[in-house]
């Protein structure tokens, strides 16, 4: 074999590794969107700040009434503090296993028009995207709803420290999937309307 | 050149346009996240059935309370529609430009507990999964708000003969971008509490 040839063939290889890595950290957004569900179940490892700060970073590049932005997020880490909220959630006790929580909470006060639905809205869609981002990341999360359940958000408000005018919309625990929770395909034709009702 | 250097030489061509194929479909999760913006302008081209499917499915993806989907959508692209929607709604007159527009509904009576709450909660989580699957597709679209406002529901009930019972969460025109409008960076450090508020 001649040497360009050579050449050739570890440019191919050279080329071909880059374009690997590249796509090991790429996660398609349609795949992801799809490949998302509510994982409840992880192994005991942690959850890396970096991770972390990606993962709400996504959450605040939401949209929002009016660009108000009236959200705002408590991370935990703290494995006392994990406990201590999942004794106080009946529906939230994956937090004993969990790496980490996000709670998501948002503030009638700072949104638009000073309106609590449009506040409950808006930290609502950067609540999905933190789901999103915990999924493309390989992690796994799901969403505990806090509001509209007054004990629940006065537990959270309670451990965390929340203030009384701000609402605690839900508790997302995360961390690394054990593989056994699934995506569902959710997808029913006649939920679709063509041009009216 | 040996002839085995030209095979080695058109694999390589071939490898790396099949390569950019994959990559032009193909959308980062997290980019999309962040360069997802309002889109208030669009040129005349149309928005393909395909493509509108394909965006409805990704909301179908989101999370609900007790996986209940109380979610529907009303997918419009009649231009007379279009026009008759604008002309009812002061904040959305950018469906005479727009190329179609996504009801995103909601109905109580399905949702956990028929909890008007969740209802709303679930369907926003729809809602945005939909605008990133706008984004991702390399078209534009934005929210805007027909709950909690009356009037505006009625008029998008009155238009798509929307049932009185299910509430007309949004209307998001969408269409292809002009290109002016831009992601803004939102991130904001005191947003986030470490460990406690």
């Amino acid at each position: 074999m001649s040497r360009m040839c050579i050449s050739f063939l570890m440019c191919l290889l050279i080329a071909g590794s880059v374009h690997a890595q590249e796509d090991a950290n790429m996660k398609d957004t349609f795949f992801v969107i799809h490949s998302r569900k509510s994982v409840r179940n992880f192994t005991d490892a942690p959850v890396s700040k970096i991770d972390l700060d990606k993962i709400v970073r996504a959450g605040m590049a939401a949209p929002s009434a009016v660009n108000m932005q009236p959200w705002s997020f408590v991370v935990v880490t703290d494995r006392k503090k994990l406990d201590e909220l999942a004794a106080g959630l009946p529906y939230a006790k994956m937090l004993f296993k969990a790496g980490a929580a996000i709670i998501v909470c948002t503030e009638p006060e700072k949104a638009y028009d000073q309106n609590k639905d449009l506040a409950v809205i808006d930290a609502s869609l950067a609540g999905e995207n933190i789901l999103l981002a915990i999924e493309a990341l390989g992690l796994g999360g799901v969403w505990t709803a806090a509001y509209p359940y007054e004990d629940r958000m006065k537990h959270a408000r309670t451990v965390l420290r929340i203030p009384q005018k701000v609402i605690p919309l839900n508790v997302i625990p995360l961390g690394v999937p054990t593989g056994v929770d699934k995506p569902k395909d959710k997808y029913k034709k006649e939920k679709i309307h063509w041009e009216k009702w």
